[in-house]
């Protein structure tokens, strides 16, 4: 391909909208083109990366066994009325009528297609397992699209959806499609980590998110640097202590002291001179919107995870509710709340955090006023109801799973997931098959995602530097760039044809730049552009006998006979494979 | 793959929403999935087509040296207000607001996001010529949405747009485009015909339509039994006589005559006793909505073809104003109308078609209720201002092009259109780029269209008979279809599974039908599905050693030994290719 015909306009300057290294990048190349908020065109230099990601993944599917459909994009209401979700999905469904005021949306994920298309089309247990994916362009009207790729309104994904009438079926497949996304992730050339991820109140069902390792990532995960443990922080767990330390003979009683107005743990930590681990916190969620009330207490330094605390409370949702409302209609003295001691009707269940089994001699809240309370030492003090793991995993934390690793915390960007799903969707929606037994069952379901636009982003946040991208061969727009710096002497233009077609042949992609530019315009443009292997013909060179070869993740440059050229390029491109 | 993979369900009878003989079939083998009127989904075994066709016509637009991108389905109202089409498209076009309330729409077609792409990267005649494509789903809120894929309203569509400094660069890359679709539908294994068609109003412009040969075709097209010459009806000319026939010496003088009630020509020439031939008719027409009135007489069998009349007036609209009105406003006698001394002021300008130069002797009305007039000899009766082609040619029409052909009528769908669009979007959104003259131009474009979900649809169409689909190998969704009528037997099983296996390895498309289920069902169904080759694995087969092969389009089985059936299959795909 040459320049011209491959469309790529580059910019000097970093847009001015852009935050994230990605989406500078891919607008600096010219890989994409912003059209609205969120929504972008896929240039020739964008669109190449996009589809060699969809050829590996389009592979790995054929070998998971999953066979390829496409779902339209714009679906009528009936069906997301039949799952409930009409109601709820919010406004990042895109709701539109058509001109005979039929309700539609455009479609953010395809569950109720593909059970509509499976209840009209499986029968019977002899017809499962099947797993059936798309590559689809899909809409969701994010309320901030940002980031370029990362967090468009319109972006490419492949979902796939499996049926089962067993939950062995349901989990092999599963294991199927996990091994499968590791082969995607792995191919694409890119760091990344299967990590454990939630997966709603409504327990027993698993998923598992996949997650590009990337300093600049949105999400944290936590993972074992001796064991393959490995879940994103709202997951993770650590090893605890599960029983409460038993208070030492000589410990001191509880003695009450004055802390007027310190009312956050920094305060009273600093006004009494004690660490902040050794301080308690207590707190009040509201279950189910006020349907009942309980009290958390955790060590004064942790945050709470509440997503683990709703899962353990099996609820729809928790809050903490409003002060005033806490005060006035339950008489607490928040800022100053505390187990040990405390009675007050209104709390259903008193909840501590695993953290509080390890405490010793702590302070807490004496429940009154400007009043801490010292020496409280939870097994002789406090009566818990229930503990549980209702904070975060941190770095050096043990790890849950290995005896000796520890915890390490690392930034994500998740490009895919996988999921369980069991039989919500069939249930809901009536897809039901004979079972061996002959009596009507709802399959199980598996579903399964993965980004491709936004593993595109995710590749060049994890592989740029100063210059430019870094692009993983395998994913890369074009292996090898062709920097003719004379196009308009015949020599050199021969030659850069003549490498062009060798390599073309070879089944290399290559981008030869034969612009009327500067040469400082073209290396910087390669750079930037970010192809493995950069091959310049210079005048130079040229009466030397030889065109200078350079790896875009390699210091220095090596020349190379003009007769060996062709020859070369295409072994070190196979060392890439 | 095997049959529980490929996801087919095929249906005994035909569906009674369907007329058309591809909707049948696509619903009957389980190609298609209907998700609401005119939306679609593709399931594995359509999709398998869409794709080979996919891949052609990638194949194609690569030599023709177009290159591929991808624009959004969801287009800000901006751009089309740009262009003016925002106003001017009509309710075909789906209107959407976004959470925030901003407009968009579901892009029917992408000739403004192209040209904003184009004018944020084109900057001179260097960046010219360009030709970029995509392969996209598309949205047309059809008021009548009919015929399956045939007419949908979410569709998947190839459209190239160009860009050029010049006449002869655009007609360049035309001619390139026009053989790329020629070896598109030639490699689909189509009979297509190319033919002219009607560019609109604004002369100059050239555009062909490609239509698939098929009787079920709402098009007709008309093409010459001799030379390559062929348009669609609208466009259609045969060659006509420009000069008047003179009139005899001893014409008789014109003559009324009573003809009370004989309104229409039928009516008048059965009453008369004369052929409709004979017979002329002269039309009023106001021009755009009442601008002005025109006259069209032509030859009382003929209709007329009001594209030609619209474009020979270079007029924004022409219709047939109200009886009522042209009575009372302007005293005309309808149903008796004639050219030969008529006057009225409110008509600006006389025309005739060319079938009337032709015309000795004939009818007319009189200008007088209830009154025609005889021996009229337009030569010396009639003034007409301009003659124009404004009629059908019909088949035994002379070729318009060449000495000797006449022309035929058939009927086709069409697949594709390529299009001279000129400045038309460049000027109205302001692209522009600098000329070998350092002039500001505005490029002129072209833009290329097939319809590939259409040239699945057309494809049945053509190919089909009453027990199911003739699929061309080269889009066929596999080519071999192997029967394993005894699945349950081991050594039908490893049969099968081997032919599957050296088959694939040789890149061929295969299925094994391995349902537990009557050979006949599967004979019909395999019928029904229509892949070119069937190998029959059989009991009887297997105990002569052979089993059967029977090709699509031939009546007759042929036995294969056994041994040799793997390669006698490869040979038999050979011949197809």
């Amino acid at each position: 391909m040459y320049w011209k015909e491959a469309f790529i306009k580059t910019l000097r300057e970093d847009p001015v909208e852009a935050e994230l290294s990605s989406h500078k990048l891919m607008l600096r190349t010219g890989m994409i083109h912003k059209v609205a908020s969120g929504i972008y065109s896929y240039l020739p230099l964008g669109l190449r990366v996009i589809q060699k990601i969809e050829r590996i993944v389009r592979e790995e599917m054929e070998n998971a066994g999953a066979t390829e459909l496409l779902m339209p994009s714009v679906i009528p209401a009936e069906l997301w009325q039949e799952s409930g979700r009409w109601q709820y999905y919010g406004s990042e469904l895109l709701r539109i009528k058509d001109r005979k005021g039929n309700d539609f949306c455009l479609g953010p994920t395809h569950e109720e297609v593909i059970t509509d298309i499976a209840r009209r089309n499986l029968q019977s247990y002899r017809d499962l397992p099947v797993n059936l994916y798309q590559i689809q362009t899909k809409f969701r009207d994010e309320v901030r699209p940002r980031y370029g790729l990362m967090r468009g309104r319109e972006f490419v994904m492949k979902d796939a959806y499996s049926f089962h009438d067993s939950e062995a079926s349901l989990v092999e497949t599963y294991e199927k499609m996990y091994k499968a996304y590791q082969s995607v992730f792995e191919r694409c050339g890119l760091e990344y980590r299967p990590v454990e991820a939630d997966s709603g109140a409504i327990g027993g069902d698993r998923t598992h998110e996949f997650q590009v390792l990337a300093d600049s990532g949105e999400d944290v995960l936590v993972h074992c640097d001796q064991c393959d443990y490995a879940a994103n922080q709202e997951k993770a767990t650590t090893r605890r202590n599960q029983e409460l330390l038993p208070t030492p003979e000589n410990a001191p009683a509880m003695e009450q002291v004055s802390t007027p107005d310190k009312k956050t743990i920094e305060d009273v930590a600093t006004f009494l001179g004690i660490k902040e681990e050794q301080s308690m916190k207590m707190l009040i969620y509201s279950v189910n919107q006020g349907e009942y009330l309980v009290s958390l207490s955790i060590r004064g330094d942790l945050e709470v995870n509440e997503i683990k605390l709703k899962n353990f409370l099996q609820a729809e949702s928790i809050e903490i509710p409003a002060e005033d409302q806490l005060i006035e209609e339950h008489g607490l003295t928040i800022g100053y709340l505390g187990l040990p001691g405390f009675s007050n009707e209104a709390i259903k269940m008193h909840l501590a955090d695993y953290s509080v089994v390890d405490m010793q001699d702590c302070v807490c809240g004496a429940n009154r006023e400007d009043t801490h309370v010292l020496h409280v030492f939870p097994a002789r003090d406090m009566k818990v109801d229930q503990f549980l793991d209702a904070s975060f995993a941190r770095a050096t934390n043990p790890c849950p799973k290995c005896e000796s690793g520890l915890l390490k915390e690392r930034r994500g960007i998740e490009v895919g997931q996988v999921f369980q799903l069991g039989d919500k969707y069939s249930k809901a929606m009536g897809l039901s098959v004979l079972s061996k037994e002959g009596r009507p069952v709802h399959p199980l379901m598996g579903c399964y995602g993965i980004g491709i636009s936004r593993t595109a982003a995710a590749a060049i946040e994890q592989n740029h530097d100063d210059d430019g991208i870094l692009w993983p061969y395998a994913i890369a727009p074009y292996h090898v760039t062709i920097l003719c710096l004379d196009p308009q002497k015949q020599e050199s233009a021969d030659l850069a044809r003549e490498l062009h077609d060798q390599l073309k042949a070879a089944g290399i992609d290559v981008l030869v730049d034969d612009r009327k530019e500067r040469p400082g315009i073209k290396f910087k443009d390669a750079d930037l552009i970010g192809c493995p292997i950069r091959v310049t013909i210079g005048a130079k060179g040229l009466k030397q006998g030889v065109v200078e070869v350079k790896q875009r993740n390699q210091p220095e440059a090596e020349k190379v006979a003009l007769d060996q050229a062709g020859s070369h390029l295409v072994e070190l491109c196979q060392s890439y494979q």
